[in-house]
């Protein structure tokens, strides 16, 4: 197979796919979001032996047993992708709205509708349900999409893409819209991030060797983030049980989450007082905590503490290990923050209205938070409906993207014959 | 001098002010503006001998007449720029406010703040007014600047620099928020679109060629255009007089410009009709029509006609020539722009409404329009009271780019001390 020439098929068939999805109305795509959910129910047991192929070959490769987990697709797993569509079905239909239309006063109305992007590539790793739940955001916001999932659920995600393209022809939408990459030929990904012709936005989902990878070589733009190291700061005019609710909960409601907090900054004239309270929580998880000096002096005698290096401040750990700084002030947790976080999200426990305005004006991260858990930082949480990604980045997209995150505004202007003087 | 260094160390100084300038308020952002647009009427005979140096020095290197014509500071020039500054000072601020503010079942309040980018490079050509303009933009929407004008201006720029650094002093904010970078050394190019860790994105402005020549290398995100091929269709249910004055300003009004009209499409019926007309018009101006088959047979006798081959509906003229093209219908239309156009400006002059409903819906282009001119697509035109640039990428900013497209929005949530469960 001539991987260049088979990427480019699938690309341009995206791209013819794409016009019909753009004008698409929302009945229709509504009709083949259910559709597919439905497919997805009466087709439990096909997608189940499917799975089975791609685990017992995964299980012949020696594949390790978290990446198995994530492999497999339970019922439950199934009952959740079905559920998932019927969500979309059920968030507004972000396409063809207009906003801001004004009259200027040579008598045009100028005015911003929201359209598709075009083709979408996702780029995942083992999870089969991505297939389904970013195929029906695509579907959901008219743009067309390309699935390159991990070759390890081929046959599931084959399975589940001969259910997606019956689920829009069924609707009158073209089966194009939805195409998953028959090859496991890792140059399908090089094809894919080397071809803004065909694919206008690339969505990486997996771990950070593999977005890394992805951004050094990627000529389409991406919506994306490396890491997640977020911040908690503990105010010396925080409430305690707030500081303490939240300390606790944004870093062990969840250790392998992005937005899980990953160092904690406690103002120097309080430390004494809440450290040792929230060290007694954090001792019936076992977490480890690496404070500097100052910390550690704080927490003598807790049974898991190390030091910190500088490297700490910059470790996203994924696990029950937390850094402990202690700062003067808010300048400081600032400055911190502003040096050493990831841009993720950052949160400030404080009952002072000032300091809480600057953190929130002057931390320059994609969520910023006072009084509340990281965890919050979730597109369902936010109320977006569902969640393609986080970016970190500045441009287009920023924190939880949802469904506006694969549209873009155009300028529309209403006319009456004007002409420029 | 090394390149790399001295490029590392304007990139550190803009990222040190970014911070402090992502904080300003208003008031100091505002005087800023106020005292640059002072220093300069003050100034002025010390910019007009700054200038005479460029413009001596490119003489003497044989600069053509037209790049002369942009290097030269003319009284009117200076009086602009001036007023410029103080046309932004009336613009509002768009920084910290905050949209969408709402409350979610869990108690949290999610919305998103516009904050800042950061720092925006600027690589731009002879223009001197460009180092004025794009400083007045970007201190407003709160950013640190990188300007790298063209080296044929660089007296001329350094001694504006000078009168920016001087006012953002006199206002308490960083003189650093804007540097022009001071060599004329082609490498310095090369290491500002090779730093994402110091600039946040660059706006090109200048020729196709700088731009593709960016485009290839850039490792920062790019707010730009590459050309402007654009559209008027005119369909056949159009006004006859709308029809000729569109069609006649679209494309007479300037021959230079990215929203000039570059091919004019005709429905089938009313060809006949509409074409002879026109003719008469675009004869006063001996616009040469580049017509397909059916068109030349219309417009046979018309002295300056010409053929149009497949290169002609890509092409940007940028001068008294149009290419001419017979549709069937507003499908047609369509599918020919969705094809040639370079996603910049399209119109369709029609008094149907399905017809009209449909073209602003389906052609994916920047500015989408009924019955009005190309020629508006500009951002004062639009009412964004400045223009930093023009996009015709779909993601961040599409169309005329305003102090908005300078700008992110990161979401901010208030909590009460909750926690996720």
């Amino acid at each position: 197979m001539d991987i260049k020439q088979y990427m480019t098929e699938v690309g341009q068939r995206a791209r013819n796919a794409s016009h019909a999805m753009a004008k698409a109305d929302t009945a229709a795509k509504n009709r083949a979001l259910t559709l597919i959910a439905a497919a997805i129910r009466r087709d439990a047991d096909a997608l189940r032996a499917a799975n089975k192929k791609d685990l017992d070959a995964a299980r012949a490769n020696g594949l390790e047993a978290a990446m198995l987990d994530r492999l497999t697709l339970s019922d439950k797993a199934i009952a959740t992708m079905a559920e998932g569509l019927e969500q979309i079905v059920s968030l507004p239909d972000p396409i063809g709205e207009i906003s801001n239309m004004k009259y200027r006063p040579t008598g045009i109305q100028v005015g911003q509708m929201r359209v598709p992007l075009g083709v979408i590539g996702i780029i995942y790793e083992a999870r089969p349900n991505v297939t389904v739940d970013a195929a029906g955001l695509c579907i959901k916001s008219g743009n067309a999409t390309i699935l390159r999932g991990g070759s390890e659920a081929l046959h599931c995600n084959q399975a589940l893409a001969k259910l997606v393209s019956e689920g829009l022809a069924g609707a009158g939408l073209p089966a194009d819209a939805v195409q998953i990459v028959e090859t496991t030929d890792r140059a399908a990904v090089g094809e894919m991030i080397t071809m803004p012709q065909y694919i206008d936005v690339i969505v990486p989902r997996g771990g950070k060797g593999l977005i890394e990878r992805l951004m050094k070589e990627s000529k389409v733009p991406m919506i994306k983030h490396l890491d997640g190291i977020c911040h908690v700061y503990i105010d010396d005019k925080a409430d305690l049980k707030k500081a303490l609710d939240i300390g606790f909960n944004a870093k062990c409601h969840r250790y392998g989450t992005c937005n899980t907090m990953e160092t904690l900054l406690v103002a120097r004239s309080i430390a004494s007082t809440v450290l040792p309270e929230l060290a007694k929580l954090y001792a019936t998880e076992k977490v480890e905590l690496r404070g500097d000096d100052e910390a550690r002096a704080i927490l003598k005698g807790y049974a898991h503490l190390a030091s910190a290096t500088e490297e700490d401040w910059s470790t996203e750990y994924l696990a029950p290990v937390l850094a402990v700084k202690i700062v003067a002030d808010v300048d400081e947790a600032i400055a911190h923050i502003n040096k050493y976080s990831s841009q993720h999200t950052d949160s400030i426990i404080t009952e002072d209205y000032t300091r809480s305005m600057r953190f929130i004006r002057e931390v320059d991260s994609a969520s910023v938070m006072v009084n509340a858990s990281t965890r919050f930082a979730d597109g369902f949480e936010y109320g977006l409906g569902a969640e393609i990604g986080i970016s970190n980045d500045k441009l287009h997209a920023r924190g939880p993207v949802g469904l506006e995150g694969l549209t873009s505004l155009k300028y529309v202007v209403f006319g009456h014959g004007e002409i420029r003087e």
